[in-house]
């Protein structure tokens, strides 16, 4: 995708553009020349290796393919991860987000005909697309029943912050967890979606949130989003951080998020839950592939196991309902989001910060050479 | 507890009286005399070995002790072996039956004080409780936490059923999934409680209620019961059962109970449940100890585990509500879970019913020498 301001017709024709591409794992991502195809049917421009990466965006239709009704030329789209067709049973029904038409995809090439848009301009081979969005890329193709349309009004610096983590932290705690006035809230990790999941549940007049992460950075941190607790597991002496945690909170916290992707730390959070009643959600997505065990006797004296993609939000009916809230000013705290912005030439910056703990979230700009 | 008939004062003085005793595991029950003692403060008569079981029942009160103004002599009530204070945070909440004062109970002696009110009539020796009950004996004493009081028009026969299995199984489709018209249903292992899962479910309008067992006959058995249909897992082919299950429901079933108690049973029950909004419900008590292992991303694509002891049913508040809805005619079925009927000497017939899949439930009567 690119910026309204440089938007150019190329409808019918592939593009030559710049795009970041991971070539292998843990190196880091080289810029270079790619063709990007045009649309097919279904499909609006937005692995393995070579790939690219990049989940979270937002951007401006080129163009469309054949039977792409819902979005045109010149429109502001946030692409999503997940599919919402609009039109399956769970995409119909208020109970679920798991789009079941699209549900069996590879997310490494295009959804329908599980080819790829791309070509590499060095040596022709195709590269990879990566969760149907692949934004670290001047133009991508992406699904229809991928990307969201916006409102022009929402500053696309904010919109993009829609498009993955923010969304998803905010869910869980709104619509999968439906956090109560007064509970106790406990999130294992506090990046930007458990920093979201902070956000919601001070929204929704938790008493007590608690922030666990290895970074004690994080505390002051996470207060500007609501956190009001801190425990970092490495100075909790002789107990456990869910002895701890269940101190704090006489018994244990009604709602624990899981927001890192390890089975030990979704062990942690359901250990941590309150008896009765606790809920512990899963929104991280696990790293291993290792299994959650947990103690069945535990389950039976009250407490649930439950999760998410996407925070339980429906992308298409969801996003514009949070950009109304933004653009209402009841979401300020998205800007505190944003900590670093780079150009597109320092895309390989944005994963030092994160790495490094510094950043929550890092814009790259794609048309813009200085920052 | 002893029949109301043959009620006679004992108050403040031990009674003497016939038990079935378990002296060691897998042996069959002994029916010894011993020495019970009176109820001490709190108390009011209803591990390890030697030890007395039972744990589903109703009796006469033939004395109480000191501070138990709830029941007094002569009442008839049903002893649960889930606490029910009335005063603690998790007995006031509408979303907790786990009575959180009582919680921490060995259920091998009695609550308060850790010791026993049986004496062998024949070495002396201190005989151990079972499960706060331990209803295989003439005379039996519990903590006023642990009885109900019903009214004496319910038959005493339909009233032990509502002591536990049956309770637990309604509770669960009605309270813990809340079952919803039109949703399918499986329910894993077909005992009293699966089945009292499925007359629940029907009550709720379920469209599917799949039973899966290993014993084909709990196919016309569990018909009656609400059971639409059946799968044998023995006859699945190369099929898992989850395969079959999902196969039937389009997707997987919307509820799925576990009611046997095996860890790999849980997690073939949470296979079974539909991607979006499927709900595991885990009412069996894990045999081997083992851990409940699942696969956290199907958790994250809108899967939910849960349980609970007792079908989240509080038990002196609900039992009256399930005893009036049989009063009232709305629970005939009840009549159905009632296979066979024993003399207290006979107790052992009643537990080989049991292993050879003949019975649902059978009666022992603590006062009658012949059936």
């Amino acid at each position: 995708m690119e910026s309204k301001s440089s938007i150019e017709q190329h409808a019918g024709k592939s593009i030559r553009c710049k795009a970041a591409i991971c070539r292998n794992a843990s190196e880091p991502l080289v810029i270079e020349e790619i063709e990007v195809d045009p649309p097919k049917a279904w499909e609006s421009p937005i692995g393995f290796f070579p790939r690219i990466l990049g989940h979270e965006a937002v951007g401006v239709v080129e163009s469309v393919g054949e039977n792409v009704e819902e979005v045109k030329e010149g429109d502001i789209v946030v692409p999503v991860f997940l599919s919402n067709c609009g039109e399956c049973k769970d995409c119909k029904s208020s109970k679920s987000n798991c789009c079941s038409i699209f549900k069996n995809r590879t997310t490494k090439d295009m959804p329908r005909d599980g080819s790829s848009r791309f070509r590499s301009m060095i040596n022709g081979e195709a590269i990879y697309h990566c969760l149907n969005v692949s934004s670290f890329s001047e133009y991508t193709v992406v699904d229809v029943t991928h990307v969201v349309k916006i409102t022009d009004d929402l500053p696309v610096d904010k919109a993009c912050l829609l498009s993955c983590g923010v969304s998803t932290g905010l869910g869980a705690a709104w619509k999968v967890a439906d956090v109560e006035q007064g509970s106790t809230v406990a999130i294992f990790g506090l990046g930007a979606v458990g920093l979201a999941v902070a956000v919601g549940a001070r929204e929704r007049g938790a008493s007590k949130i608690i922030g666990v992460d290895l970074n004690p950075q994080k505390f002051e941190i996470g207060k500007q989003f609501g956190v009001t607790d801190f425990v970092n597991p490495t100075t909790c002496g002789d107990k456990t951080v869910s002895e701890v945690i269940k101190e704090m909170t006489d018994g244990g916290a009604d709602y624990c998020f899981e927001c890192i992707g390890l089975a030990s730390l979704m062990n942690d959070a359901f250990s941590s839950s309150r008896e009765g009643w606790g809920k512990t959600i899963i929104l991280g997505v696990e790293m291993h592939g290792s299994a959650l065990a947990v103690n069945p006797y535990q389950i039976q004296r009250g407490r649930s196991i439950t999760g998410s993609l996407f925070g339980g939000f429906k992308p298409k009916s969801d996003i514009p309902l949070i950009a109304k809230k933004y653009l209402d000013n009841e979401l300020f705290i998205l800007d505190d989001f944003i900590t670093h912005e780079v150009s597109f030439q320092d895309i390989n910056k944005a994963f030092q910060y994160l790495l490094e703990g510094e950043s929550l979230r890092c814009i790259i700009w794609m048309d813009r050479r200085d920052t």
